[in-house]
Protein backbone atom coordinates (compact mmCIF):
# COMPACT_ATOMS: atom_id res chain seq x y z
CA UNK A 1 0.00 0.00 0.00
CA UNK A 2 1.77 2.84 -1.18
CA UNK A 3 1.99 5.39 1.76
CA UNK A 4 1.01 3.40 4.48
CA UNK A 5 1.70 5.48 7.73
CA UNK A 6 2.67 3.12 11.00
CA UNK A 7 1.81 4.34 14.41
CA UNK A 8 3.81 3.44 17.22
CA UNK A 9 1.26 3.76 19.61
CA UNK A 10 -0.28 2.63 23.01
CA UNK A 11 1.88 5.09 24.72
CA UNK A 12 -0.85 5.24 26.27
CA UNK A 13 -4.02 4.08 24.33
CA UNK A 14 -6.08 7.80 24.55
CA UNK A 15 -3.70 9.48 23.27
CA UNK A 16 -2.91 6.86 20.35
CA UNK A 17 -6.79 6.95 19.72
CA UNK A 18 -6.68 10.83 19.55
CA UNK A 19 -4.17 10.96 16.85
CA UNK A 20 -6.20 8.36 14.89
CA UNK A 21 -8.84 10.53 15.56
CA UNK A 22 -6.99 13.82 14.06
CA UNK A 23 -5.92 12.23 11.23
CA UNK A 24 -9.24 11.54 10.05
CA UNK A 25 -10.37 14.82 11.11
CA UNK A 26 -7.93 16.61 9.28
CA UNK A 27 -8.26 14.91 5.84
CA UNK A 28 -9.95 16.04 3.24
CA UNK A 29 -12.00 12.80 2.18
CA UNK A 30 -15.11 12.09 0.14
CA UNK A 31 -15.32 8.47 1.13
CA UNK A 32 -13.74 5.64 3.05
CA UNK A 33 -11.11 5.24 -0.03
CA UNK A 34 -9.69 9.19 -0.26
CA UNK A 35 -8.72 9.03 4.00
CA UNK A 36 -4.90 8.04 4.75
CA UNK A 37 -4.09 4.32 5.26
CA UNK A 38 -3.08 3.49 8.41
CA UNK A 39 -1.45 0.47 10.28
CA UNK A 40 -1.63 1.11 14.21
CA UNK A 41 -0.22 -0.94 17.02
CA UNK A 42 -1.59 -0.28 20.50
CA UNK A 43 0.51 -2.46 22.35
CA UNK A 44 0.32 -0.83 25.79
CA UNK A 45 3.23 -3.24 27.36
CA UNK A 46 6.00 -0.91 27.12
CA UNK A 47 7.72 0.16 30.22
CA UNK A 48 6.59 3.87 31.52
CA UNK A 49 8.67 6.11 29.68
CA UNK A 50 8.85 8.80 32.68
CA UNK A 51 9.83 5.77 35.11
CA UNK A 52 12.52 4.63 33.18
CA UNK A 53 14.43 7.91 33.19
CA UNK A 54 13.47 9.75 36.43
CA UNK A 55 13.22 6.48 38.69
CA UNK A 56 15.52 3.85 37.03
CA UNK A 57 12.67 1.67 35.41
CA UNK A 58 13.24 -0.82 32.55
CA UNK A 59 13.84 0.75 29.05
CA UNK A 60 11.11 0.48 26.81
CA UNK A 61 13.47 0.97 24.02
CA UNK A 62 13.74 -2.72 23.16
CA UNK A 63 9.74 -3.39 22.98
CA UNK A 64 9.85 0.15 20.72
CA UNK A 65 11.84 -1.25 18.45
CA UNK A 66 10.21 -4.24 18.19
CA UNK A 67 7.11 -3.21 17.25
CA UNK A 68 8.56 -0.75 15.04
CA UNK A 69 9.95 -3.45 12.95
CA UNK A 70 6.81 -5.31 13.19
CA UNK A 71 5.09 -1.96 11.62
CA UNK A 72 7.94 -2.49 9.01
CA UNK A 73 7.24 -5.90 8.58
CA UNK A 74 3.43 -4.73 8.36
CA UNK A 75 4.55 -2.70 4.98
CA UNK A 76 4.34 0.69 6.59
CA UNK A 77 6.77 3.34 4.64
CA UNK A 78 6.83 5.92 7.37
CA UNK A 79 6.38 5.91 11.32
CA UNK A 80 5.05 8.19 13.41
CA UNK A 81 5.28 7.89 17.54
CA UNK A 82 2.89 9.70 19.37
CA UNK A 83 4.50 9.74 22.75
CA UNK A 84 6.82 12.69 23.53
CA UNK A 85 8.85 11.27 25.89
CA UNK A 86 9.59 8.47 23.68
CA UNK A 87 11.08 10.67 21.41
CA UNK A 88 14.20 10.53 24.26
CA UNK A 89 15.10 7.38 22.57
CA UNK A 90 14.37 8.97 19.16
CA UNK A 91 18.12 8.78 17.07
CA UNK A 92 18.12 5.34 18.40
CA UNK A 93 15.19 4.56 17.25
CA UNK A 94 15.63 6.15 14.27
CA UNK A 95 19.25 4.05 13.75
CA UNK A 96 17.14 0.81 13.64
CA UNK A 97 14.37 2.06 11.44
CA UNK A 98 14.63 1.36 7.50
CA UNK A 99 11.58 4.09 6.74
CA UNK A 100 11.12 7.64 7.48
CA UNK A 101 10.54 8.20 11.06
CA UNK A 102 8.91 11.79 11.93
CA UNK A 103 9.75 13.23 15.21
CA UNK A 104 7.07 14.80 17.35
CA UNK A 105 9.14 17.12 18.82
CA UNK A 106 10.41 18.93 15.37
CA UNK A 107 7.16 19.01 14.01
CA UNK A 108 6.16 20.85 17.56
CA UNK A 109 8.60 22.91 17.07
CA UNK A 110 7.92 24.14 13.48
CA UNK A 111 4.70 25.17 14.67
CA UNK A 112 6.24 27.25 17.69
CA UNK A 113 8.26 28.71 14.77
CA UNK A 114 4.90 29.72 12.48
CA UNK A 115 3.09 30.91 15.66
CA UNK A 116 5.53 33.86 15.89
CA UNK A 117 5.50 34.06 19.54
CA UNK A 118 7.96 35.11 22.51
CA UNK A 119 7.15 33.37 25.38
CA UNK A 120 6.32 29.47 25.28
CA UNK A 121 4.49 27.80 28.06
CA UNK A 122 5.59 23.70 28.12
CA UNK A 123 2.93 21.28 29.66
CA UNK A 124 4.86 17.87 29.40
CA UNK A 125 6.14 14.41 31.82
CA UNK A 126 8.34 15.40 34.50
CA UNK A 127 11.21 13.55 31.76
CA UNK A 128 10.37 15.45 29.12
CA UNK A 129 11.00 18.56 31.17
CA UNK A 130 13.34 17.11 32.90
CA UNK A 131 15.28 15.93 30.12
CA UNK A 132 14.72 19.38 28.04
CA UNK A 133 13.64 17.64 25.10
CA UNK A 134 11.66 21.23 24.11
CA UNK A 135 13.52 23.94 25.76
CA UNK A 136 16.46 23.64 24.10
CA UNK A 137 15.00 23.85 20.92
CA UNK A 138 12.82 26.56 22.09
CA UNK A 139 15.70 28.76 23.63
CA UNK A 140 18.12 27.86 20.55
CA UNK A 141 15.85 30.27 18.95
CA UNK A 142 16.08 33.29 21.19
CA UNK A 143 12.78 32.25 22.44
CA UNK A 144 11.73 32.06 26.18
CA UNK A 145 10.36 28.64 27.78
CA UNK A 146 8.48 28.69 30.82
CA UNK A 147 7.70 25.57 32.74
CA UNK A 148 5.74 24.84 35.79
CA UNK A 149 7.80 24.97 39.23
CA UNK A 150 8.45 22.09 41.05
CA UNK A 151 5.15 21.67 42.78
CA UNK A 152 2.94 22.55 39.72
CA UNK A 153 5.26 20.21 37.82
CA UNK A 154 3.92 17.01 40.19
CA UNK A 155 0.33 18.22 39.40
CA UNK A 156 0.74 18.25 35.54
CA UNK A 157 2.44 14.07 36.29
CA UNK A 158 -0.73 13.75 38.63
CA UNK A 159 -3.11 14.81 35.81
CA UNK A 160 -1.62 12.44 33.03
CA UNK A 161 -1.55 9.53 35.64
CA UNK A 162 -5.33 10.25 36.08
CA UNK A 163 -6.54 10.06 32.46
CA UNK A 164 -4.00 6.80 32.27
CA UNK A 165 -6.55 5.48 34.37
CA UNK A 166 -9.69 6.87 33.31
CA UNK A 167 -10.25 10.03 35.26
CA UNK A 168 -10.71 12.07 33.07
CA UNK A 169 -12.69 15.04 34.82
CA UNK A 170 -10.27 15.17 37.90
CA UNK A 171 -7.09 15.09 34.86
CA UNK A 172 -8.92 18.29 33.45
CA UNK A 173 -9.43 20.29 36.61
CA UNK A 174 -5.97 20.00 37.98
CA UNK A 175 -4.34 20.89 34.16
CA UNK A 176 -6.26 23.72 33.37
CA UNK A 177 -4.82 24.83 37.03
CA UNK A 178 -1.20 24.61 35.69
CA UNK A 179 -2.43 25.70 32.09
CA UNK A 180 -3.94 29.04 33.64
CA UNK A 181 -0.75 29.43 36.19
CA UNK A 182 1.79 29.52 32.95
CA UNK A 183 -0.70 31.88 31.13
CA UNK A 184 -0.51 34.10 34.21
CA UNK A 185 3.38 34.00 34.26
CA UNK A 186 3.35 35.55 30.77
CA UNK A 187 2.75 32.35 28.67
CA UNK A 188 1.57 33.98 25.25
CA UNK A 189 1.28 29.92 24.10
CA UNK A 190 1.32 26.64 25.33
CA UNK A 191 3.44 23.62 24.27
CA UNK A 192 1.33 20.64 24.86
CA UNK A 193 4.41 18.37 24.75
CA UNK A 194 2.95 15.49 25.90
CA UNK A 195 -0.34 13.59 23.78
CA UNK A 196 -2.30 12.49 26.69
CA UNK A 197 -2.44 16.61 27.27
CA UNK A 198 -4.71 17.36 24.24
CA UNK A 199 -6.61 15.01 25.40
CA UNK A 200 -7.07 16.20 28.81
CA UNK A 201 -7.44 19.83 27.51
CA UNK A 202 -9.68 18.58 24.78
CA UNK A 203 -12.37 21.21 25.65
CA UNK A 204 -10.24 24.37 26.30
CA UNK A 205 -8.29 23.98 22.95
CA UNK A 206 -12.02 23.25 21.20
CA UNK A 207 -13.22 27.09 23.28
CA UNK A 208 -9.43 28.35 22.47
CA UNK A 209 -7.81 27.26 19.55
CA UNK A 210 -4.69 29.97 19.27
CA UNK A 211 -3.85 29.43 23.13
CA UNK A 212 -2.29 26.06 22.61
CA UNK A 213 0.07 23.99 20.34
CA UNK A 214 -1.07 20.44 20.21
CA UNK A 215 1.89 18.05 19.66
CA UNK A 216 -0.52 15.69 18.27
CA UNK A 217 -2.11 17.43 16.16
CA UNK A 218 1.30 19.14 14.99
CA UNK A 219 2.78 15.24 14.24
CA UNK A 220 -0.39 14.49 12.25
CA UNK A 221 -0.03 17.43 9.87
CA UNK A 222 3.07 16.04 9.35
CA UNK A 223 2.24 12.83 8.69
CA UNK A 224 -0.27 14.15 6.39
CA UNK A 225 2.02 16.30 4.19
CA UNK A 226 4.72 13.13 3.71
CA UNK A 227 1.44 11.32 2.73
CA UNK A 228 0.64 13.65 0.31
CA UNK A 229 4.26 13.79 -1.25
CA UNK A 230 4.63 10.53 -1.37
CA UNK A 231 1.56 10.13 -3.44
CA UNK A 232 3.15 12.33 -6.01
CA UNK A 233 5.95 10.35 -5.95
CA UNK B 1 2.29 -10.62 22.96
CA UNK B 2 -0.74 -12.96 24.38
CA UNK B 3 -4.12 -11.66 23.56
CA UNK B 4 -3.21 -9.10 20.57
CA UNK B 5 -6.46 -8.62 18.91
CA UNK B 6 -6.50 -7.28 15.27
CA UNK B 7 -8.47 -4.87 13.92
CA UNK B 8 -9.80 -5.22 10.46
CA UNK B 9 -10.72 -2.06 9.66
CA UNK B 10 -11.25 1.44 7.50
CA UNK B 11 -14.84 0.61 6.52
CA UNK B 12 -15.26 3.38 7.23
CA UNK B 13 -12.30 5.27 9.04
CA UNK B 14 -14.33 6.89 11.48
CA UNK B 15 -15.72 3.52 12.60
CA UNK B 16 -12.79 1.95 13.29
CA UNK B 17 -11.84 4.86 15.54
CA UNK B 18 -14.65 4.35 17.28
CA UNK B 19 -14.65 1.15 18.19
CA UNK B 20 -10.70 2.03 19.64
CA UNK B 21 -12.26 4.85 21.60
CA UNK B 22 -14.82 2.15 22.97
CA UNK B 23 -11.66 -0.60 23.75
CA UNK B 24 -10.30 1.94 26.22
CA UNK B 25 -13.12 3.42 27.35
CA UNK B 26 -14.65 -0.20 28.86
CA UNK B 27 -11.46 -1.26 29.65
CA UNK B 28 -11.27 -0.97 33.34
CA UNK B 29 -7.18 -0.03 33.46
CA UNK B 30 -4.90 1.95 36.29
CA UNK B 31 -2.30 2.21 33.58
CA UNK B 32 -1.18 1.92 29.94
CA UNK B 33 -0.06 -1.22 30.40
CA UNK B 34 -3.00 -3.19 31.60
CA UNK B 35 -5.09 -2.00 28.38
CA UNK B 36 -6.16 -4.53 25.88
CA UNK B 37 -3.34 -4.92 23.05
CA UNK B 38 -4.54 -3.89 19.90
CA UNK B 39 -2.93 -3.72 16.09
CA UNK B 40 -5.43 -1.95 13.80
CA UNK B 41 -5.02 -1.98 9.86
CA UNK B 42 -7.28 0.90 9.12
CA UNK B 43 -6.27 0.65 5.08
CA UNK B 44 -9.50 2.28 3.82
CA UNK B 45 -8.95 0.98 -0.39
CA UNK B 46 -11.28 -1.57 0.05
CA UNK B 47 -13.77 -1.40 -2.08
CA UNK B 48 -17.20 0.27 -0.96
CA UNK B 49 -19.08 -3.16 0.44
CA UNK B 50 -22.89 -1.87 -0.38
CA UNK B 51 -21.66 -0.68 -4.07
CA UNK B 52 -20.34 -4.34 -4.40
CA UNK B 53 -23.51 -6.11 -2.89
CA UNK B 54 -26.31 -3.80 -4.42
CA UNK B 55 -24.58 -2.03 -7.79
CA UNK B 56 -22.24 -4.43 -9.00
CA UNK B 57 -18.91 -2.94 -7.53
CA UNK B 58 -15.54 -4.77 -7.15
CA UNK B 59 -15.70 -7.11 -4.38
CA UNK B 60 -14.24 -6.51 -1.14
CA UNK B 61 -13.48 -9.52 -0.31
CA UNK B 62 -9.51 -10.28 -2.00
CA UNK B 63 -8.45 -6.97 0.25
CA UNK B 64 -10.09 -7.93 3.06
CA UNK B 65 -8.27 -11.29 3.17
CA UNK B 66 -5.10 -9.38 2.53
CA UNK B 67 -5.71 -7.22 5.85
CA UNK B 68 -6.71 -10.50 7.68
CA UNK B 69 -3.22 -11.74 7.19
CA UNK B 70 -1.58 -8.68 7.54
CA UNK B 71 -2.85 -8.88 11.09
CA UNK B 72 -2.48 -12.44 11.62
CA UNK B 73 1.66 -12.00 10.52
CA UNK B 74 1.68 -9.28 12.82
CA UNK B 75 0.44 -11.84 15.64
CA UNK B 76 -3.02 -11.39 16.06
CA UNK B 77 -4.84 -13.97 17.87
CA UNK B 78 -8.29 -13.11 17.24
CA UNK B 79 -9.84 -10.39 14.57
CA UNK B 80 -12.80 -8.21 15.06
CA UNK B 81 -14.17 -6.40 11.74
CA UNK B 82 -15.90 -3.21 12.21
CA UNK B 83 -17.82 -2.62 9.93
CA UNK B 84 -21.54 -5.01 9.83
CA UNK B 85 -21.93 -5.04 6.13
CA UNK B 86 -18.41 -6.69 5.77
CA UNK B 87 -19.52 -9.86 7.34
CA UNK B 88 -21.87 -11.12 4.40
CA UNK B 89 -18.73 -12.21 3.29
CA UNK B 90 -17.99 -13.59 7.01
CA UNK B 91 -18.03 -17.21 6.13
CA UNK B 92 -15.40 -16.86 3.55
CA UNK B 93 -12.81 -14.63 6.02
CA UNK B 94 -13.49 -17.24 8.48
CA UNK B 95 -11.97 -20.53 6.01
CA UNK B 96 -9.66 -18.06 4.80
CA UNK B 97 -8.57 -17.00 8.89
CA UNK B 98 -6.16 -18.74 11.09
CA UNK B 99 -7.09 -17.53 14.31
CA UNK B 100 -10.36 -16.65 16.11
CA UNK B 101 -13.01 -14.44 14.15
CA UNK B 102 -15.59 -12.33 16.39
CA UNK B 103 -18.64 -12.06 14.38
CA UNK B 104 -20.23 -8.73 15.36
CA UNK B 105 -23.52 -9.67 14.11
CA UNK B 106 -23.50 -12.59 16.57
CA UNK B 107 -22.10 -10.17 19.09
CA UNK B 108 -25.23 -8.02 18.55
CA UNK B 109 -27.61 -10.42 18.41
CA UNK B 110 -26.73 -11.55 22.09
CA UNK B 111 -27.40 -8.50 23.52
CA UNK B 112 -31.32 -8.11 21.24
CA UNK B 113 -31.64 -11.25 23.37
CA UNK B 114 -30.91 -9.77 26.62
CA UNK B 115 -32.77 -6.65 26.10
CA UNK B 116 -35.60 -8.90 26.17
CA UNK B 117 -37.13 -7.02 23.93
CA UNK B 118 -39.74 -7.49 21.44
CA UNK B 119 -40.21 -5.50 18.29
CA UNK B 120 -36.58 -4.54 17.17
CA UNK B 121 -35.87 -1.35 14.92
CA UNK B 122 -32.97 -1.57 12.63
CA UNK B 123 -30.61 1.18 10.68
CA UNK B 124 -28.19 -0.48 8.27
CA UNK B 125 -26.89 0.15 5.22
CA UNK B 126 -29.10 -1.03 2.22
CA UNK B 127 -26.83 -3.74 1.64
CA UNK B 128 -27.21 -4.99 5.20
CA UNK B 129 -30.98 -4.56 5.29
CA UNK B 130 -31.19 -6.20 1.53
CA UNK B 131 -29.48 -9.29 2.39
CA UNK B 132 -31.20 -9.67 5.43
CA UNK B 133 -28.14 -10.38 7.60
CA UNK B 134 -30.26 -8.98 11.01
CA UNK B 135 -34.08 -9.73 10.06
CA UNK B 136 -33.48 -13.46 9.84
CA UNK B 137 -31.73 -13.86 13.26
CA UNK B 138 -34.30 -11.42 14.31
CA UNK B 139 -36.75 -13.34 13.13
CA UNK B 140 -36.30 -16.70 14.38
CA UNK B 141 -35.69 -16.12 17.95
CA UNK B 142 -39.83 -14.92 17.26
CA UNK B 143 -39.13 -11.19 17.00
CA UNK B 144 -40.53 -8.26 15.18
CA UNK B 145 -37.78 -6.57 12.93
CA UNK B 146 -38.92 -3.14 11.93
CA UNK B 147 -37.05 -1.72 9.44
CA UNK B 148 -37.45 1.78 7.26
CA UNK B 149 -39.37 1.79 4.27
CA UNK B 150 -37.82 2.24 0.99
CA UNK B 151 -38.18 6.00 0.74
CA UNK B 152 -36.48 6.05 4.72
CA UNK B 153 -33.61 3.37 3.34
CA UNK B 154 -32.41 6.16 1.11
CA UNK B 155 -32.12 8.57 3.72
CA UNK B 156 -30.11 6.00 6.03
CA UNK B 157 -28.05 5.81 3.45
CA UNK B 158 -27.33 8.82 2.65
CA UNK B 159 -26.36 10.15 6.29
CA UNK B 160 -24.11 6.77 6.15
CA UNK B 161 -22.26 8.76 3.29
CA UNK B 162 -22.34 12.01 5.02
CA UNK B 163 -20.47 10.49 7.47
CA UNK B 164 -18.03 9.29 5.58
CA UNK B 165 -17.15 12.20 3.75
CA UNK B 166 -17.22 14.26 7.23
CA UNK B 167 -20.44 15.88 7.22
CA UNK B 168 -21.57 15.10 10.67
CA UNK B 169 -24.09 17.33 11.46
CA UNK B 170 -25.91 16.79 8.58
CA UNK B 171 -25.66 13.19 9.10
CA UNK B 172 -27.09 13.28 12.66
CA UNK B 173 -30.34 15.42 11.47
CA UNK B 174 -31.41 12.70 8.58
CA UNK B 175 -30.29 9.36 10.98
CA UNK B 176 -32.64 10.96 13.92
CA UNK B 177 -34.77 11.63 11.82
CA UNK B 178 -35.64 8.30 11.08
CA UNK B 179 -34.75 6.28 14.41
CA UNK B 180 -37.38 8.71 15.50
CA UNK B 181 -39.65 7.27 12.66
CA UNK B 182 -38.90 3.81 14.11
CA UNK B 183 -40.14 4.60 17.31
CA UNK B 184 -42.97 5.52 16.67
CA UNK B 185 -43.40 2.48 14.50
CA UNK B 186 -43.23 0.94 17.74
CA UNK B 187 -39.74 -0.23 17.90
CA UNK B 188 -38.74 -0.65 21.62
CA UNK B 189 -34.88 -0.41 20.88
CA UNK B 190 -32.93 0.35 17.73
CA UNK B 191 -30.11 -1.99 16.66
CA UNK B 192 -27.31 0.58 14.97
CA UNK B 193 -26.30 -1.83 12.50
CA UNK B 194 -24.43 0.05 10.84
CA UNK B 195 -20.81 0.77 12.71
CA UNK B 196 -21.08 4.37 11.08
CA UNK B 197 -24.47 4.84 12.76
CA UNK B 198 -23.34 5.08 16.85
CA UNK B 199 -20.72 7.59 15.34
CA UNK B 200 -23.60 9.72 13.72
CA UNK B 201 -26.02 9.13 16.43
CA UNK B 202 -22.74 9.64 19.05
CA UNK B 203 -24.88 12.35 21.15
CA UNK B 204 -28.25 10.83 20.94
CA UNK B 205 -26.77 7.41 22.38
CA UNK B 206 -25.42 9.00 25.34
CA UNK B 207 -28.82 10.70 26.16
CA UNK B 208 -31.03 7.39 25.98
CA UNK B 209 -28.81 4.53 26.44
CA UNK B 210 -31.68 1.74 26.58
CA UNK B 211 -32.79 2.59 23.38
CA UNK B 212 -30.23 1.76 21.12
CA UNK B 213 -27.73 -1.54 21.24
CA UNK B 214 -24.62 -0.47 19.13
CA UNK B 215 -22.83 -3.28 17.50
CA UNK B 216 -19.96 -1.60 17.80
CA UNK B 217 -20.37 -1.88 21.37
CA UNK B 218 -21.52 -5.10 20.87
CA UNK B 219 -18.49 -6.03 19.28
CA UNK B 220 -15.98 -4.51 21.18
CA UNK B 221 -17.71 -6.29 24.90
CA UNK B 222 -17.63 -9.44 23.02
CA UNK B 223 -13.02 -8.60 22.48
CA UNK B 224 -13.07 -7.81 25.82
CA UNK B 225 -14.39 -11.36 26.95
CA UNK B 226 -12.34 -13.03 24.64
CA UNK B 227 -9.17 -11.35 25.74
CA UNK B 228 -9.78 -11.54 29.48
CA UNK B 229 -10.48 -15.22 28.88
CA UNK B 230 -7.85 -15.64 27.06
CA UNK B 231 -5.39 -14.40 30.03
CA UNK B 232 -6.35 -16.68 31.81
CA UNK B 233 -5.44 -19.84 29.43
Amino acid sequence: MKGLIGVLGGMGPAATADLFNKFIAFTKANCDQEHIPLIISSIPNIPDRTQALMHDGNSPLPLMQNYLHLLERAGAECIVIPCNTAHYWFSQLKESCHVELLSIIDSTMQEVVNSKKKNIGLLATNATVYMGLYQQKIEELGLNCLTPNKEEQQKVMKSIYLLKSGEIEKAENLMKEIADQLFKQGAEVIVLGCTEVPVILNKEIDKYKDKYIDSTSALVHAGINWYQKRQRN
